[in-house]
């Protein structure tokens, strides 16, 4: 797995479109814990709430990353950054980035981390030496979010999930296959790069033996029935060997995002599947909920939608933005135990 | 898709063992309209039937690439192969190999190569810009041979099918998927060098649309039950978008080789999951028969063997070493017509 040298100094530029600083923000919503604070280039820039931060206040404080939390746009890195950026490497602070253009292009920042002997991180670059799969059962508990199609919140709901059952005294942590989810748990996999004939043995990686009782909560990538990215999570899927999962979906979507002549599969299809290809590596698996994204819908259809599937699947119904994930935390600690 | 430039001369320096220079006497047998030649430096070496030639005669003849037809031991390229490469690169021809180790790690080899305007051909590396797979369907037919396991005559079946509907007189053309079926087709891409994004796109550039009648024959990888490999299969399998798959066996094997502790599955639940995925993107997909290894098998216990899976499963079963693949094809012909 990548590990990155925690905690962080969450770099936003002067991103003012709070969009474009989503992973900043992210990162502050869900791991405060693992930011020390933010640098910010303008006053107008996005504000995750953390304090804001000179390099040397970060390193004060015991920052060992300098993460870019802030998209780049058209592969260059602006002119304004570069100076900071090799402060912080001169100063031994990782670089951590998940952009497609690579740090390690850069000459100027190659230079300053052999100074300081720190180090460029790309999170989208897979570590070398993966395995193949192995097929063996770990120890622990292991849940994983699956979709119905891709970018409707596998990662949020993992997330909300590993959070939830940390609250309600599960031991719970949440395991990361994409670049943002990497950034948030400090490491992971980013699965999507990995070649093919090592697709398993990554996701094996990602959720190693734990105690009986422990839970890794695996952020899905990809959809099973997804014309381009279906392999990607059956190799997640055969690494993973959850126990339990939880459908993603969103209310309203007909058709695959980007891929419009195909229907989104029907839930019991995804559940079928899921359940198909997963028990022949771990015959105990079984889907613990839905969880649905109903931004689109006011709450009287939201309430309607979310009771329609309890009803049909038997299965608690969430929308972990809108409504939380408690209930599908209560059906694990029901079925599963503390 | 990578191309290779045809025709070959094959080099099997002097390997007398035939089992390492399996991949030159496959190129030999498969495809003699392909191979001008081959080059021999002892007369111990392993002898395809090909006329032994110089670089000279085989340039003479028309050859464009020189193929390394035997395996290389521990990564290293013997010295006495040097001057030959090289004076085959100076004299304007590529150079293929498909070994672990590239070609371009050899500066003399890729000093010849620029002053001869030739190319080191690796076909272990999969061609850059493969794109996302689109699931959208193509022109022409398509057959997949798909396995029970690893490493049981996927490939050898393919080409057989191929060479049997051709004689046939359907319009058929074996598509390659690894490294020694990409030499024997001329070209292909390695699907399990791919990243796994783009593993459905590689399987969809394989086989481009054709004429309405026109076959393509896909070589299969790994096996959908596989512990280490599925993933690949699921994307060929969904890139493929087959109208006809034959199942690949071995008679006796009941483990999967090198995860022993995972039995191979039921031919059914082969043919049972292959459908389940493929008709998302062909809603006519069927298993048009079943091709076993039989080798450890007696002629009696061959023919009870082939007879008991053709009675369960209503499908023309065969070896296609022992037996031949006449009954799929005539299957193949009764069903689609010529």
């Amino acid at each position: 797995m990548l590990t990155l040298r925690t905690p962080y100094l969450v770099f936003l530029g002067d991103e003012a479109d709070s969009a474009y600083a989503k992973t900043g923000i992210g990162l502050a919503y869900w791991r405060p814990d693992l930011c020390v604070g933010q640098m910010r280039l303008s006053d107008n820039a996005a504000d995750t709430g953390l304090p804001d931060q000179s390099i040397h206040e970060a390193q004060a404080a015991g920052a060992q990353s300098l993460v870019l939390g802030v998209a780049m746009i058209g592969g260059a890195i602006p002119a304004e950054w570069l100076p900071i950026l090799v402060e912080a490497l001169e100063a031994g602070m990782d670089v951590v980035a998940g952009f497609h253009t690579k740090l390690s292009s850069f000459p100027e920042l190659v230079a300053a981390a052999e100074r300081g002997g720190s180090n460029l991180v790309d999170v989208r670059v897979p570590p070398a030496d993966i395995p193949v799969g192995t097929g063996q059962k770990r120890t622990g508990r292991r849940l994983l979010t699956v979709g119905t199609d891709c970018a409707l919140g596998k990662k949020y709901t993992a997330l909300a999930l590993a959070k939830g059952m940390s609250a309600a005294g599960m031991s719970a942590d949440f395991r990361a296959t994409g670049q943002t989810g990497i950034l948030i748990a400090g490491g992971g996999v980013p699965l999507d790069a990995v070649v093919a004939d090592f697709l398993v043995g990554a996701a094996e990686k990602v959720s190693p033996d734990n105690a009986p009782d422990h839970w890794d909560v695996i952020e899905g990538q990809g959809a099973l029935f997804h014309p381009g990215y279906g392999p990607v999570s059956m190799g997640l899927l055969i690494g993973s060997q959850p126990d339990a999962f939880v459908v993603c979906t969103e209310a309203g979507r007909d058709t695959i995002r980007g891929w419009d002549s195909f229907s989104t599969p029907d839930i019991r299809d995804v559940i079928a599947r899921t359940i198909d290809i997963g028990q022949q590596f771990n015959p105990d698996i079984r889907c613990v909920g839905i969880s649905a994204n109903t931004r689109h819908l006011d709450p009287t259809a939201r309430a309607d939608y979310l009771g329609a599937l309890e009803k049909e699947y038997g299965l608690p119904a969430i929308d972990p933005i809108a409504t939380g994930v408690e209930p599908i935390v209560t059906r694990l600690a029901t079925e599963f135990g503390q």
